[in-house]
């Protein structure tokens, strides 16, 4: 029975203003809560990747337009922190959607009401991210109970990245199912690929490991040989955004284990929580993907022999690199979608009918 | 014009008994000759991967064996010093294949005339190393050739790990097309893959670079996107192990690579010198798969602020890790095998045709 974690990604301090975030750049080396009380503040943490996954995005995105309004509830100054946000990361649709949610709720109330407004907006943002997750957890349970094998071997699931917890304001998406599934005591071991650059992996790790979740951590290569190996019953993801066609946008390297799974009739899920749907994305080629630092790729952080944060040079600044941070998974590699709605086809035909208020077929 | 390099990876040192060799742990940082006297230096080196790539392999443990006869030319001398070099590495066949031939030659041979024997064989060893890897490069500059693209823009080729003059005693194995195209002044462009855990793609780009090869480093997960934008012309990897049936056992990573290729209809092609081939492997699952030790997941090594060789842990000791070191490519997702005697196709029949001396279709 997996007991639920003593810490949350994203909460509001205890003065009820400030907000509280895990610093996941501390991570899987130290458990570091970081107070944010400027748009700056969170812009940088957002930026820096101290959070990240698209649904913790958004929700750090909604209380830096709070701590914005807060500060100066002007318009002008809700359209500059509106700006300053959205330029922070340029794949992740969760962010501008909440920035978007934000503006819209507050363009209409007068100035000196846009701050309580702006946080029960945001705490609201939040309740909802949870409530998603725990959905997709459900829905994903069901597609994991199915999968169980005869004899005693756990399911074997792979995942990338991280889209758990750490993801997220709690539960996770791709994680989601995996939590539930270890609550109704079904036996799971879970691969998790070390995903290079930012080695999200290791978040993963650390967030399996705290929940009691028996897994083992692999590089990215190895995904392909633990699949070819019969050592993968299900392969699930998260997703940054999901065109209404049902192509998976998601980190580097999700293409690989999706074409490979194809390849070898082992089912690709991705968990999508309907606000990373982008419906105006037609197709994979409408998504632009996020070139990041090719510093990334040359310096590694971790921890140093005297204990402390360090970093290593791997690659001389002038050694040409390309880091590409997301690739897009087409749809038609992909076994099926699971949203807070339900379990559906990658197809713009299943999404809009998932979805009825937004898909157009 | 490609320029020679001012090193190679393995040569007698001036005393004419003694083996200097490029020590490759100290790479991309810096180039170390490393002097070996004794066998135990040489199975060290290899165990240890200083010495790395399956060619290079080989002619280390040749001349390991050479400084064991020099030092006891008994017998039982030489088959210890056989056992103890064959145990370093259990996937690379040219390593089994140098220490059979040794062993066959010196057993006929009068203990007092073993050491002179053994270093001729030894360096002939090398010679046909540089000589096999040299018309590889012939033959898979004429695969290039017919990949250059109309326009002005370079045949676009994806390596992974190293197969470079780093891996051989010279010229490299997929890498010596390249070389031989750059010489031959067709623009070409290489897209190097980290190659996690040991990052000998940081080899690739060091090699690359010191020859004036135009090339980009990329993470191994992002092998698959600039497949995927139509950003690569051809595949060209190593091997480790080929079986008599085609399938290319290399770099844990390569099957990933084959497998989105496939998928894509981007050509793959293997360099594969004939002492690569393991006759006796009739099918993948006969090649076993060297599990390495899980700190090499855990640990990376670079350079630390001090610019001296550092190391930081990415992951406690206690995290579960997997770290197999090879995957085996099925021979269907391989559109040819470059020999020293011309290319190929990955099959039983073919292979035997090109090799009748040892194939038995």
């Amino acid at each position: 029975m997996g007991a639920r974690p003593r810490w949350r990604t994203i909460r509001l301090a205890p003065d009820g203003w400030a907000v509280n975030i895990v610093d996941q750049t501390c991570l899987p080396q130290v458990l570091v809560q970081r107070r944010l009380e400027t748009m700056d503040d969170a812009a940088e943490a957002i930026q820096t990747m101290r959070v990240r996954g698209a649904p913790l995005i958004g929700a750090t995105a909604a209380y830096g337009i709070c701590l914005a309004v807060r500060g100066d509830a002007s318009d002008a100054a809700l359209e500059r922190a509106a700006a300053r946000i959205r330029s922070t990361r340029p794949t992740a649709v969760n962010l501008d959607a909440a920035v978007t949610r934000m503006l819209r709720c507050l363009r209409e109330v007068p100035e000196d009401k846009r701050t309580a407004v702006a946080y029960e907006e945001a705490n609201q943002i939040c309740e909802e991210d949870v409530a998603v997750n725990r959905a997709i957890g459900d829905h994903g349970l069901a597609v994991l109970r199915a999968l169980v094998p005869d004899g005693r071997r756990p399911v074997q699931i792979l995942t990338h990245c991280n889209a758990g917890r750490l993801a997220t304001v709690d539960w996770g998406t791709a994680l989601a199912p995996v939590y539930r599934a270890h609550e109704e005591g079904i036996a799971v071991h879970i691969w998790v690929t070390e995903t290079r650059p930012r080695n999200q992996g290791l978040l993963t790790a650390w967030e399996l490991a705290d929940a009691g979740v028996p897994h083992t951590v692999i590089s990215d290569s190895a995904a392909g040989h633990v699949m070819l190996q019969g050592q993968v019953d299900v392969c699930l993801v998260g997703t940054d955004r999901t065109t209404a066609a049902g192509d998976v946008c998601n980190k580097i390297g999700t293409y690989l284990e999706a074409v490979a799974a194809h390849a070898l009739g082992i089912p690709f899920y991705a968990a999508v929580p309907s606000a990373s749907i982008d419906w105006d994305a037609r197709d994979a080629g409408a998504i632009p993907i996020e070139e990041r630092d090719g510093e990334e790729m040359r310096v590694v952080a971790g921890v140093g022999a005297n204990g402390e944060p360090e970093h290593v040079r791997l690659l001389p600044t002038a050694t040409p690199v390309a880091n590409p941070a997301f690739d897009v998974t087409p749809a038609r590699l992909v076994t099926g979608l699971i949203t807070e709605r339900g379990v559906c086809a990658a197809s713009a035909t299943a999404l809009a009918t998932a979805f009825p208020e937004r898909g157009t077929p």
